[in-house]
C-alpha cells in the first residue's frame, strides 16, 4: 500500500466580470485509490459545484467567481492499493471484443492524431509481440526519442509536432504515446495527477500528466517521460488527451500564477505503507468495476 | 411529423486477413425519433453485436469478417416528431449552469481545434447577443465564406484548414462551425445521418454531417452546408466531430465501394406527414430526458 | 534626409565545439541607403568573411568561432534619402511584366503559405482597386485583426498561424502580410532591420522585420505591425521571409544572450536632417537599379 | 554520353479573362546537359517572352492567353555528359566555406521545414560519417520509409507531412529527402525534369521532381523516390522546393488537362550514346562554372 500526502494551492486575478472555473484537482476516488482525508479551502468563500465522474473516479468542481483574487487550497491524504499483474499475462483485446466504453480511445483525439500514425506506427511497432510488452516498447521508445525540456511546447503542441521536433514536457511525452498506440489500435488515454519521487532537478513539482492503456480486463498505467515511479501516481483526471483533463478551464479574463504543489509519501512499513518504487509488474490504479 | 424511408448499401472488399468493422448506420432512437420499421441484411451472413448508446441514441454494430466481400444492407422507415421552439425563447446557457454531460462539447477535439480560435471567434461573434441568433449566426457565416466542393477535402481536413482554404464538404462545414461555437463557449457537437431534400446536381445521396448546439435544456439542430433542410435530417450518430462519429471505422486492409443511398419522404396530409422544409422553429431531434 | 545612428551589440556563448555563425547585421548598401560611418568589433578578434548581395545591399558576415564568449559590436551612422512617390500614381504590374527577379516573391514560402489563402485573400481583398492602396488595406486589416504580444509566438510561427491566432510580433504581422499580397499575385517580400519611434513602453530596442511590395518599378516600405514610422526603418536583410533573413543563423551548440540595441536620429533642420514622421507619400529605400 | 528525346504536350481550358502562365519546361541548358535540337509550338500562336536563370539553366516563358484552349507542345533532344566522381572523393562543405549562393539551400523552405527536424535528422543522421555517403543514407532512409501512391498527396503536402504519413509521390520524397539534409547543415535543393527509364506500370511518364546536394564543388543529382535512374533525368528547372520549381504556373480561372509526355533513349554505342542506367559513380548535370 502507498500512503501519499499532497497539496495544492492555486491563485488566480480575475479581471472586470464574474468568470468562470472549471477544476480537477481533487484526488480520484476509485476502488484502488481510497481518500483517507482531504480538505478544501477556497478564498474568499463561494458557492462549490462538485460532481464525479464514476467512469474513471475523476472530480470536477465549478467556481463562479467575481473580480480579484481567488485561492484554491486543497490537501489530500491518499491511499493507492494497485492492482498487480504480471505483464506475461496481460494481452491486448482484440477490437471487436472492447467494451463499448474504451472504444472512443481508440479515435484521434485533438492532441493524438493517431489518424496520421497509421503507417508509421505499423512500421515501428506492427510486427512486435502484442500484449503489455508491445505498449512498454512504445513508451520507450518515446522516451528515447524525446527530450525532456521546460518551456519547449505549447497548449498547441500535438503528439505529430512532438514526433517531429522530439522535444517536450510530461503532456508531450503522454500524448505521443498515445497517439501511437491508438495507431496499432491499442486503446490508450490521458491521465493527470500528482507524482512522488521526481528528480528535484527537474524543478518544483508541478501537475504531471502520463498514460493509461487498456489491456486485458482493464487500464494499466504508463509513465512515458520516466520521471517517476508509476507507483508514486496520485490519480486526478482522466481524458482523451489534455483537452479534456485540465486541471483548471477557466472563462473569462484571468491571469494565474505558478501552482504551489508538495507530495511525502509514508513509509511505515510495520503497518504495510511502502514507498514508490519502480515495479516490474503492470500496474493499475482503476478497476474495471469503477462505473459499472 | 415527418416520415422517411431510407435505404443503405455498403461494399467493402477484405483482404488477407479477418478484419474489424465497427459500423454506426442504424437510425438512432431518441424521444423524437422512432423507428417505425427497419431492416439489416449482412452478405455473407455474420453474428452481430449491436449496442446502443443511450444519451443519443446511436447504435453501433460490431462485426468480424473473413477475407472476401461483405455487403451490408439497411433498410428503415423513421418517424421524427421535432421538437420545436421559437428561437426568440433559446438562450444560451452559462458555463457555471451547463449539464456535466455537456461540459466535453466545449473542448476542442480533433477536428474542432476551438483552442486556436478563440481570439478569431471572439472578434467575429463575440459581441453578438447570446443566444439561438448568435449559432445561427455563427452558421451563416460559415456558410457564407465556405465554398462546397466535392473532393476538395480529405480525412485530416481540421476546421483550422477550412477557415483558412474556405472550401469543403460537408464535414468541414459543421468542423468549422463546431469549432467557432466552442471558442465562444456554445457547446456544439457533430451528429451525422442521412439527409432528404438535397440538390440532386450535388451528386448521388450520401451519408450527411451536421451540428448540435447546446442552448436552453437541449441540443438544436443546424446545417452548415445549406444542402437540406434540417428537417429532413435523419439522426444516426453523434460525437465531438468525425472521429467519434464515423459510420464505418474499419481494422484491416480493406477496400470500399462508394454507398448507394436513397431516402424518400411519405407525404400524407391526412394522416398528418409533411414534407421536410425549411422551418423558421429551432428544431430538435433528441431529447433531454434522452440518455437519463 | 534622415539620419540614424544605431549600435548593435550581440553576445554568446559557443560550448564544446568550433562553430559557425553568419551575420546580417550590418546596414545595408543602396542607392537611397549611405553608409557615412561604421565599425565593427568582433571579441575575441577573428576573421571575417563580408560579402554583399548587390540586388538589396544586404551584407552578410560569417565567422568561426571557437568555444567560449563571442561579442559582436556594430555601430553605423546611415542616411536615408527615400524615393517618394505619391501613392495614387503607384499601379499594380501584371503578372506578365514583372521583372523576373521579381517573380520568386510571387511564390510561396517557409512562414508565408500564400498558396492555402488565395480564396481567402480574393475574397477579402479581391475586389479592391488595384495599387498602392490594396496593398495599404492588405496592411491594415493585418495591423487591425492581429493583435501585438512579446512572447506570443515562436520560431514556427506561420502567417496561417498568425491569421488563425491573430496574434504575433513584428515577424509574424510581416509574415501574414506577405502571405496575403502574394495570394493575391502582389509581390511581396520581408525585411528586417531597426526602428527608430517605436513607443518605449514597447520594451527595449530590437531588431524589426517589416514587408516590402513590389509597384510601379520598385520596393515599396509597408510596417505592418505599426510600432514606427516608415521613415524610421534602417534597411539591414531582405528575404522571403524570416527563413532567408535572419540576423544570426548559428551552427552549433550556441546560446544568445538579448541583443543590446539603441538608435538615435539627427534632428537638424538647418543641414537638412528630419526626423523620421508619417508620411503619406509611399517610401522606397532601394532602387530599382540596386543590383542591375 | 546520354541522349534523350523528349516530347511534352500540354493543355488548358481559360475562362472567361485573359489569363497569365509562367512556364518551366524548357530543358535547362548547363555544361553538362547540351540541347541538340528543340522545338515549341503555342496554339493558338502567342507572343512569347523567354528567359533563363544563367545559374542553374532553367529557362521560363511567359504567356499572356485570352480565353479558350490552349495548347503548347515542346519537344527537345537533348545531350548529358554528366560529371562524374567517386563518392569517396565527395565531402561535405563546412558552412564557413560555401558559396554564398549556396547558403540558401541551407534554409527551410515552404514545402522543407528543416527548422523543426533538427533533432530528428541529428539523431537519425548526425552520427554518420559527412560526405557523400552521407547524402545517400539519407536517401535510401527516405525512400525505404516512404511508400510510393499515386493521389497520396496534394499540393499542399509538406516533407514534415510525408515524414508523419510516410506516403507520397516523387516530389514528396524529394522534399522530405531535402529538409531532412538541410537539417544536418547539407545544402539541398529542388530539381524538375523528365525521367527516362521508369517502369511503366507506375503509371504515363509525367513531370518528376528529385534531388540535388551540394558536395566538393558542386551540386550531385539523387533520385529518392528510385523510379529512374539518375542518369535518365532530364533538367529543366530548380529550386528551394516544389513552390519554386512548377512547370506551369497558372494566374487565372484555368482548368487543365494532364500532361502528355513521353521520352526515349538513342542506344548508339559506335557513337558513344549509351542507355542510361545505375551508375555507382556520383553524378552532377550543372558545372560550378554554369552562371558564373
Amino acid at each position: 500500500m502507498i500512503r501519499l500526502n499532497l497539496s495544492i494551492e492555486l491563485r488566480y486575478e480575475i479581471a472586470n466580470h464574474p468568470s468562470d472555473f472549471l477544476f480537477n484537482i481533487h484526488a480520484a476516488q476509485t476502488r484502488h485509490q481510497t481518500i483517507v482525508a482531504e480538505s478544501l479551502q477556497i478564498t474568499p468563500p463561494l458557492m462549490q459545484v462538485i460532481y464525479a465522474d464514476p467512469a474513471c473516479g475523476a472530480r470536477f468542481m465549478r467556481l463562479k467567481v467575481d473580480p480579484g483574487t481567488l485561492i484554491v487550497g486543497y490537501t489530500a491524504t491518499v491511499d493507492i492499493n494497485h492492482h498487480r499483474e504480471s505483464p506475461a499475462h496481460l494481452s491486448e483485446v482484440p477490437v471487436s471484443r472492447l467494451p463499448p466504453s474504451v472504444m472512443p480511445y481508440l479515435y484521434p483525439s485533438r492532441y493524438c492524431q493517431s489518424d496520421r500514425l497509421r503507417r508509421f506506427a505499423t512500421r515501428e511497432f506492427g510486427h512486435l509481440q502484442q500484449g503489455y510488452w508491445r505498449a512498454q516498447a512504445i513508451q520507450d521508445w518515446v522516451r528515447q526519442r524525446t527530450t525532456f525540456m521546460s518551456g519547449s511546447s505549447d497548449v498547441s503542441t500535438s503528439a505529430v509536432d512532438t514526433l517531429i521536433e522530439q522535444v517536450g514536457v510530461c503532456r508531450d511525452f503522454a500524448h505521443l504515446m498515445i497517439a501511437l498506440c491508438r495507431a496499432v489500435n491499442l486503446p490508450a488515454r490521458f491521465v493527470t495527477g500528482i507524482d512522488y519521487g521526481a528528480d528535484p532537478a527537474l524543478g518544483p513539482t508541478d501537475f504531471h500528466a502520463y498514460v493509461e492503456v487498456f489491456l486485458g480486463d482493464r487500464w494499466y498505467l504508463f509513465e512515458p517521460s520516466g520521471v517517476s515511479p508509476v507507483m508514486g501516481l496520485v490519480r486526478i483526471g482522466t481524458g482523451r488527451d489534455a483537452a479534456d483533463a485540465s486541471f483548471s478551464t477557466m472563462f473569462g479574463a484571468i491571469t494565474s500564477g505558478a501552482p504551489l504543489i508538495s507530495i511525502t509519501a509514508l513509509h511505515d512499513e510495520a503497518n504495510g505503507f511502502f514507498l514508490p518504487q519502480p515495479s516490474p509488474d503492470a500496474l493499475s490504479s482503476i478497476s474495471s468495476m469503477d462505473g459499472a
